[in-house]
């Protein structure tokens, strides 16, 4: 029997990760849950955040997935390892598979990294990549996530926004999309840092790792199931800025959530 | 037997019309929604918010509230007056407080007026104040609900991107704050509009409408009861910018309150 791999997000970011996994995995089931309820967790205290994703892993555990894939770069900054640590499947982030590719990208070593507050203030693409011998520039962009929730990935916002964050970036050649939700926002920001940038999306090189990993496991039937802890119809009307939403959208109340991490915690 | 006053809003932004509502009537009792778990509303289609506006206030019923406070101007705009012909008890929005404020303040006729997307698309403050005499001019802010709740009201994103909202305004001489987080922004604003243009807060100028009304009312002790769609630590955490929260909070689930606009509505 094909079990589903679990997939969670704050919101609809990580239907980036979802799309560029079934891109990979066609024949894959997956369980998708946005907290939306909860959203954004980017300017959250570190140990709320790392409560949800306790809650959410202890949830998705109930329905067997056969791994986990923490589609947030603010709950993997939070929450990893501690949470791989402790649950019996695999579990990855978004920021490994960010960190391998930018190494890989770069020529002259020196790289950028932008996210939100939760995860610029984590710190930990700068360890990691000053662990590979990589200078690194950091920068939390904390109104991107609500640019592209907002529907304004192509606007004049995006343009000044991005022109003001990027306002002191120095001299560099790649540059790491730290959030789920900035793929969205990538032709701006690529506008804006100008060609001789590569630009690294955690969403993209994540599902890279995740499928080769995942490749010889017996497939499903491609079906998605979401859960979401908001409501339905304003989260499918969110997830439109990511293309949509494709398959059955179930409520999931918060204190079912707070139960199950307290049950399996 | 005082009966408590009901008050809601898609998330904390209402919290500035409770604050400004508990300085004029320090005596009475407020139950106060905060739908933080299909915030924003700004974004979403109108029917959608218009039904919204329609469970909150019948589940605002079932708590035996003597007078309904909708203290969100985009579900003002989308869902008065009908709501209040459906009523049986009083119902104010946001709106016409601040409209009437306008009109008294302005010297020269020409005003502007600020808001989300949904409000300002709505057309109604146009409207009415077209209908005053007044000549209009309305611009959707759709970032700064989030710089207030990303606890940027005080920040270079804050300047940067009140200069580019306001950058075509013409010469007024009253800005109305059309959206009930906006008076968090309101030094930011008067820094870049300049101290010969008056703003007008319509949390403020509400508060004062219904303050009014009520001031004969039976008092209670002041009790305020606070009624969240999404995670309760997370709004605790979210209302620090508006001053942070006074009274219990309960979590009210959105399933829960889609029943009651049916069973009433």
């Amino acid at each position: 029997m094909s079990k589903p791999i679990g997939i969670f997000d704050s919101g609809v970011g990580g239907l980036t990760v979802l799309k560029a996994l079934r891109g990979k995995l066609p024949h894959s089931d997956f369980v998708y849950v946005g907290d939306t309820a909860r959203v954004p967790y980017g300017r959250k205290p570190k140990e709320m955040v790392r409560g949800f994703a306790n809650e959410i892993a202890c949830f998705l555990q109930t329905l067997d997935v056969s791994a986990i894939v923490v589609a947030c770069n603010t709950a993997s900054a939070c929450a990893l390892p501690d949470l791989a640590e402790r649950m019996p499947i695999p579990v990855w982030g978004v920021i490994d598979p960010g960190v391998e590719a930018a190494r890989r990208v770069t020529r002259t070593g020196h790289v950028g990294v932008i996210g939100t507050k939760g995860t610029i203030a984590s710190g930990v693409y700068q360890s990691k990549l000053n662990a590979l011998g990589l200078t690194v520039w950091a920068q939390a962009c904390p109104l991107f996530v609500h640019l592209v929730e907002e529907g304004l990935s192509d606007s004049s916002e995006a343009e000044v926004l991005t022109r003001h964050y990027l306002s002191a970036m120095p001299q560099i050649d790649t540059l790491i999309l730290g959030c789920t939700h900035y793929p969205v926002l990538a032709p701006v920001i690529q506008r804006v840092v100008g060609s001789a940038v590569a630009l690294v999306s955690s969403a993209e090189v994540t599902a890279d790792v995740v499928s080769r990993a995942l490749a010889d496991s017996p497939g499903g039937i491609g079906r998605v199931t979401h859960y979401v802890t908001g409501g339905v119809p304003a989260y499918q009307h969110t997830a439109e800025v990511i293309g949509g939403v494709d398959g059955r959208v179930i409520p999931l109340d918060v204190a079912r959530l707070a139960d199950a991490g307290v049950i399996a915690g």
